[in-house]
């Protein structure tokens, strides 16, 4: 795709994805950009527009074809990739993210999890161990981890993000409530949820 | 606050407010508009513009000082509220949040937590049990609960957040997959975990 995709474009597709996931459960065949747009609650020709990012889908008079559209977005996210994440922090985040069954159906594997805290190293969780940061390296380099998970407080975080760095990991999912920095290489995707709990709290006071 | 605030300021707040937090903790009493943009890597205009919404702060040829900006975002934020807060789903997600000690610190209480599944009703999680939905209804009302935190499967969640609304409860906080409808006096701010995730295998793999 040489055409520049903009990042509110880029949000939306996982919404797609999500609702096209619905609709083909609902048994819908197919959905014209403008019954698409009544379930999404986002104008018919913003959709068209963001489809038309990648080549279209789309047929005049007819359509999408629910299944179709839903495989093409599946291969544009990237989804039917396979990618092996080391989860950093054993607290309740990364356990959670550890634990959780959903993301391996899409292809992430929570392959590894580390902590710092020797009261922590070595139990189990669902099969997988809490490894020591001392085997981090060994560890990444030997099961060619390709996405890491940071779920360590603020202070750590920018550390181990140069680690994974260093280490040529490409791909950072950060829970840590701070800013990371990473070469230009690197992808670094926040999920900071005291910002968004603030941002209800502001919300809720101000609406 | 008259002005109308733009959806795009209001999720910047959090951020200036956790800058600024770590700059009153690196002892940094005072900042000027530029300093504060070379730290968080927005321009200086944009920060005075974004400061501006709520009346200024600032002031020429001095800049900010960083405790009282803190504290006045703190109040904008509604920090300085207390927040009523029950969980819904005692799964990974659910329980992770009931655990996580850090929302406690700013207000939030995670008061209680509710499941559908009789062997997980009655369990003690640090001191909380998790209750049936059956006696949902009464402790909202009871409790005064003020936010609804959804970690249920998608399909119930649209079912729970019209509890939370028939209740009164104007706060949601969405980890469910799905998009959530409720009354215009209702504010929804969705995580949506595999969203991130998804959009983050779209960036390594296009960027």
């Amino acid at each position: 795709m040489d055409k520049y995709v903009s990042e509110a474009v880029i949000r939306r597709l996982p919404k797609y994805y999500r609702k096209l996931e619905e609709l083909e459960a609902r048994g819908v065949e197919r959905i014209s950009s403008s019954e698409l747009s009544a379930e999404m609650e986002l104008n018919a020709s913003q959709i068209r527009r963001d489809f038309n990012c990648f080549g279209g889908f789309g047929q005049q008079g007819y359509g999408y074809q629910v299944k179709k559209l839903k495989n093409e977005l599946y291969h544009i996210l990237g989804l039917d990739q396979t990618y092996r994440c080391a989860i950093i922090g054993a607290g309740n985040i990364g356990r959670a993210l550890l634990l959780y069954k959903g993301f391996g159906a899409k292809g992430f594997h929570m392959d590894a999890i580390f902590d710092i805290n020797p009261e922590l190293i070595g139990q189990q969780m669902e099969g997988v161990t809490i490894r020591s940061m001392f085997d981090f390296d060994t560890y990444v380099k030997e099961h060619q981890i390709n996405v890491g998970i940071i779920c360590t407080p603020s202070n750590t975080a920018q550390e181990i993000c140069d680690k994974f760095s260093a280490l040529g990991v490409r791909a950072i999912w950060n829970f840590a409530p701070c800013e990371l920095k990473g070469p230009e290489w690197m992808c670094i995707e926040n999920v900071h949820l005291s910002d968004s709990l603030y941002t209800l709290a502001y919300r809720v006071n101000n609406e």
